[in-house]
């Protein structure tokens, strides 16, 4: 059965690479003081930086910055952040960089908005409501995460070591701009650790315990093999326009709601994941990379097996003609092959520094002290099942 | 190369059986004073236009009522519309039906804040600037036109026979209500007719002058399949919720901008077919039927015989291994089973009543006196030679 759902994605996208000429234009629609958000250095190697700067100060408006935000951005930044914009009036937040600038802007932009600490927004116990935010315009530098165009952010808090996320669409940014030359810079294992994420987005809604929109299904085939296609490209050539702009569009559509059609969002390598960065503070897709293939081989079974015969045959093209069960487990061992072979991702716990010592309270908190719906159920023996299976 | 572009379609859609619910609200947003527009009487025989307006009377709101729009719908509804919208001090306006009635009412919104002919918005010659528009808000009846979702308006003017369309973003619904189930009385052939049409919004990008953009081209190959397997079954089931659910999510995808991405707008067979039905009055998607197969033979040759070798394999799953040209060959003669086999539709002219009569006169209005820019150029000759070609 497929479920009622509301479709609402209202960002307004410049994709390619003469688009920055727009960004006065945009930001003037929302006020005049604007905070700029970035991490490191990055975005001022490329010659980025100065380009918006320019911008910004053609446009006549007033330059705000805070820099310094983490891979797997912390509260403490975002605490930064939410004080800046009410000590200057800010008028309008500009994210530049990847997924962990844009969402740790994004609760920066609802903490502005608020009295109280930004990190209860995102405590479980507390989930404190979004009822406004700032407007956000993001220029993003890395396909990944797709917080672009999605309602999600996802801040680390290393003193309680959560990793939490929280999900408003009043945190969606406004205007994104996608140049894929403004990732041709990325690593190529930064590059891999992106297409692993959006492998995982994509996957976690395709294997999901909600009946088939055989229309999404067909778009969600189509960018995985998308994927699939051109991330070793962008490995090898990472100044292939096409290949960036692949990347980068398709790491947009696969988190930014349309593929979820009505199904409910119950997600499972993304909770168990977030335990191990939340710890180990290790890349997020390496994380799901790991993750992924063993969480499939756990929940196979013969009630589960059609889906994963539909991903052989459609993304891979496995012989259609064999046994079902034979495309299941093929299915995963290409999926194993792309990752650890192609993407040349670390394979094992072990050899990312994991070992046995929080398995217990990092699946506790995985399933949060009962189960995680999806695909499969998982309970906390189930997700330590799966963490020993990563360990070799 | 892959283009720049905007990505911007800010339409919030209600898809499901249980939405309704969320009218008073959503026409609230913008007033109080709602003119409803609808064709015949079939929104009443299903029960749709009771509905509608107890929960336009449950909201408060003021209600206004134009009914007859017509299928091809002409320019007087359309005037009629604009002149109720002035004298009623209408604020939004609520199109219930398919694409006759959306399209019709996006020209009356902009109409409605114009004191000159709201046809100067379509004649070729005057192009009046649309500035502003009332909103507009839909309750979709028919899957076929995308209209719900697109900026595009194509209206008839029996008088000087012509039928011409306009696009602009000001005429964008804001919200679409897309309930499967008010399609179960569509008819088989009004079925047919739909898939048709939403095929060949789709061909018309994929097949296409500018280079591809994967990811999009895999997009449409799933919209394509979505067709290809879900208007059969609801032509034979009329209440089959899957098969109309997935027609009417793909009729809205495939021509709400999306699937463009950078490439230049260059259709061919739609400006063929609004000088077909602009004189006969025949079904746009029929007649769009008739033509594109046609149209794909004229255009196949070397140089463009990859396009249609991808289009075979991916979308009918015709064996990769044949040499290049029988595949191209093989996709056209598959398109044509769907079209005239599944679809039963009318595979020529003469079955619709169309001779050769007004080739000429048809064939120049549809290059508009030059060449038509698209997959393959075209000129009057050329067009006339297609027109031909559907004569038998």
């Amino acid at each position: 059965m497929i479920h009622d759902f509301i479709y609402d994605i209202p960002v307004r996208i410049y994709f390619g690479r003469d688009q920055l000429k727009n960004l006065g234009a945009e930001l003037k629609r929302y006020g005049t003081r604007v905070l700029m958000t970035y991490g490191g250095g990055s975005i001022k190697k490329i010659g980025l930086y100065d380009r918006v700067v320019k911008e910004i100060r053609d446009a006549g408006l007033e330059l705000f910055e805070l820099s310094g935000i983490e891979p797997n951005p912390r509260i403490d930044s975002v605490r930064k952040g939410a004080q800046l914009c009410k000590e200057n009036h800010i008028d309008v937040l500009l994210a530049v960089g990847g997924g962990s600038t844009i969402d740790a802007t994004k609760i920066m932009a609802a903490g502005a908005c608020v009295d109280h600490d930004p990190w209860d927004f995102l405590d479980i116990q507390k989930y404190a409501p979004i009822e406004k935010a700032l407007p956000i315009i993001s220029i993003l530098t890395l396909s990944a995460t797709g917080s672009e165009m999605d309602t999600a952010a996802v801040i680390s808090n290393p003193e309680t070591k959560d990793k939490l996320g929280r999900l408003d669409p009043a945190i969606r940014p406004k205007v994104s701009f996608l140049d894929p030359t403004n990732t041709f810079t990325v690593s190529a294992y930064q590059t891999a650790c992106g297409a692993a994420d959006i492998m995982s987005h994509i996957i976690e809604v395709y294997f999901n315990f909600d009946e088939e929109f055989y229309m999404l299904d067909c778009v969600m085939e189509g960018l995985m093999k998308t994927i699939i296609r051109y991330a070793p490209i962008a490995m090898r050539e990472p100044d292939n326009y096409e290949a960036r702009a692949n990347l980068m569009w398709a790491s947009s559509w696969a988190i930014n709601g349309f593929i979820l059609g009505g199904k409910r969002k119950a997600w499972s390598c993304h909770p168990m994941e977030h335990e191990l960065s939340a710890i180990y503070d290790i890349t997020h897709g390496l994380g799901l990379a790991i993750l992924t293939p063993r969480w499939m081989e756990y929940c196979l079974d013969e009630t589960r097996m059609s889906k994963y015969v539909q991903f052989g045959t459609n993304v891979f093209g496995i012989d259609p003609t064999l046994a079902p069960m034979e495309i299941a487990r093929k299915s995963i061992e290409k999926l194993s092959d792309f990752l650890f072979n192609t993407l040349q991702l670390k394979r094992t716990f072990p050899e990312v520094g994991i070992d046995r010592t929080h398995f217990a309270v990092m699946a506790r908190k995985a399933v949060n002290g009962g189960t995680l719906p999806g695909f499969k159920p998982l309970q906390q023996a189930d997700v330590e099942n799966i963490f020993e299976m990563c360990m070799k």
